[in-house]
């Protein structure tokens, strides 16, 4: 086994640092490094200041074997970056000929004119090599001193991840020996963290050293993500594969995918090898299971559409909903989640049909119902079947954990169907 | 004015360094610690290893005044970050009383067991200060050492952000002489950053050295930040607000609100003022829309409801949109959107409807019609509107934009009304 080539990941730019956007470049960086074997050992963001910069490339430099900088690269920012890199370097700025000339095809091809500040985003420290980006005007640059690698890269999420796919990653693999890494992701749904790691124990603990489980949570159910490390691919990703069929033995009816795959994605798939169609009736998750579904490419093979039924006139009047149900039971109600369901599935002709009813809050609990009382149905050519879930108070989470839960229902509807 | 505060905000664990999730705290903290006037000077993320941990405190407790830590505090993990605390605070760790009565009772409360490791994240540094989490286990900790802050939270998100406004941020503005910074946000919608920059140019280059002005692009329009920075906030609250009105003047049809607002709050309110009530027909947007209105708390008091009509079967047969037009003009017309909107406004007997029906892509273009061709329209008392907008390529970016702008479309028909 090679040894641990670790990285760190310095983002550049006031922008972060005050919040006022949203740094999901260095998610990104993470996840593919540790693809190709290189381990994130730490993430810096500076402000736009020189020593600060400096500072964090010569503490960067120190300790690990591989940096990644983005941002501070813009035409009204880079003399910045650019000086602390020569500075870093011991180099200096000049003219690179190719990067002058992708710059200025880069402003003719849009019929624009190119200021001072665009010609200059062609000066590059002397010492490293020209990454050309493609996809904008500032430069990618790569440095090497001592074995060790320090890449600079624009901001731009589309800009850096080209740069990274195309020239950063390849020829990180080609320069240091990197272990084998394979991974293996498992989806399961419809169980707690805490209960599954305590359902799959023996299994977790009986793992060779060289394969690492990590547990990650989110409204849409617990990943587990296996990372093995050697030095044979062929053999390491048969024995990730072995322990996720060991994992379907004992959670198996928590599991919907061997594979990164979100559960409105599951039940597309299953739908369209059935030939079946889809119509949802959502209440308190208003349009978001809806959103969901369409935000598939290609969804609208399976899926005819909805009714948002936010208003009970409108769960009467489109969607067939007795009256006498909402009046005796309530608009939360098992009765009136399985109407909603098999009123839109008729409606719109579906093969199948989801529905949503409860209170999201934070207004509108009784004693009888508090906030979090949700009814979800789904209708299909074998019948009805419905579930009360009791949620919290929080609105955003009670929509995303019913969309979550009557997805897998509908799967689980599938399935068996 | 008071001297500058300065703040290093650090994140730790594996799951972020290595990508598996996304890091949304920093930001939150990040816009947080700006408002009550403490600069954010640097972020960093480090693994859950103890001198990696450690090295990161004494290098922020050095450089700045304030030093906030979140995560590496879980029951599987506190162990690490609470041992670190007590050697770089050269004290050790103790049950702390009402920490563990906090625990337990969160416990007895959900009718679940405690088990050991449970009963231990009771167990503090000496030297801290509690700070009682009212919604988890983790408990925050409050550290002063030479007039410096340190703060350690947990992780969860919700959690933080909720120690932060009622424990943590308080108690900074009491601890720190901090100077006094007001922030005026004005959001637009409708013009792209360099258009409105071009626009406002003058305004933009007339304003005082103390006021800063951040442009800040995103899907829901740019918003606009101006800051101030002063000793007497009465007078600098004034002269922002007298900025914000001159930006009134220049660019008003692309401003919906002087404070933060998404559009579909203010939407919301106008529907309110008047009494009216709303629908939507959705194509593209796929319950995108809907989604946006529903998640507004009290949204229910004006919107009936909707349609999502992905095949063209539901938008014959529950929205009335006539079959000749999508024969004659096709589901991606001016047409077919205005009899949308007309059709779900009509059937849920609504004041105001809105309409979406276009190719979000990537898939089902044409050379006369292609990905990104969206027709919006907007249905009211004083008739029907519509446009064409002509977008890229990007499905969600396609439904986020159009959502923009048939809420935007709606908002001036609201207003005009």
């Amino acid at each position: 086994m090679s040894t641990t080539v670790s990285a760190e990941i310095i983002t550049i730019g006031d922008e972060i640092l005050f919040g006022h956007i949203l740094d999901t470049n260095t998610q990104w960086i993470g996840l593919e490094l540790t693809d190709i074997g290189i381990l994130p050992a730490k993430k810096t963001s500076v402000g736009d200041r020189y020593d600060e910069i400096l500072e964090a490339f010569r503490r960067a430099f120190d300790r690990y074997d591989v940096v990644i900088v983005t941002g501070g690269l813009g035409p009204t920012k880079d003399d910045i970056t650019k000086q602390v890199l020569c500075d870093f370097f011991e180099t200096e700025l000049e003219i690179h000929e190719e990067a002058l000339e992708h710059v200025t095809a880069f402003f003719s091809k849009r019929g624009r004119e190119m200021i001072e500040s665009n010609r200059l985003q062609a000066a590059l420290p002397k010492k490293c090599k020209y990454l050309v980006n493609h996809w904008g005007t500032a430069p990618g640059m790569w440095f090497e001193k001592d074995g060790k690698v320090l890449v600079s890269l624009p901001g731009v999420p589309y800009e850096m991840k080209e740069l990274m796919k195309h020239s950063v990653l390849p020829a990180l693999e080609a320069h240091f020996s990197l272990p084998v890494i394979v991974h293996h992701t498992i989806r399961t749904i419809g169980i707690g963290e805490s209960f599954l790691a305590e359902k799959i124990a023996d299994w977790e603990n009986a793992l060779p050293k060289h394969v690492k489980l990590a547990y990650l949570p989110s409204f849409s159910g617990v990943k587990l993500r296996l990372t093995g490390y050697g030095s044979d691919r062929v053999a390491l990703t048969e024995e990730l594969l072995k322990y996720g069929e060991g994992l379907n033995m004992l959670a198996g009816i928590y599991i919907y995918a061997q594979n990164e795959l979100e559960i409105e994605e599951k039940v597309g798939q299953l739908l369209a090898e059935k030939g079946a169609t889809l119509a949802t009736a959502e209440s308190c998750t208003g349009g978001y299971i809806a959103h969901r579904i369409t935000g598939i490419p290609g969804s609208s093979t399976y899926f005819l559409g909805g009714v948002v039924s936010y208003a009970n006139e409108v769960k009467e009047a489109v969607l067939d909903v007795p009256s006498e149900y909402l009046k005796t039971y309530g608009a939360v109600s098992e009765q009136v989640a399985e109407a909603m369901a098999e009123g839109v599935r008729t409606r719109l002709g579906a093969t199948f049909a989801i529905s949503t009813t409860g209170i999201a809050g934070p207004g509108g609990g009784t004693e009888e119902k508090p906030v979090g009382t949700i009814w979800i149905a789904c209708a299909g050519p074998q019948g009805t079947v419905s579930r009360k879930l009791q949620l919290g108070t929080l609105r955003d989470v009670n929509i995303q954990l019913t969309a979550m839960h009557v997805l897998n229902m509908l799967r689980q509807s599938l399935e068996l169907d």
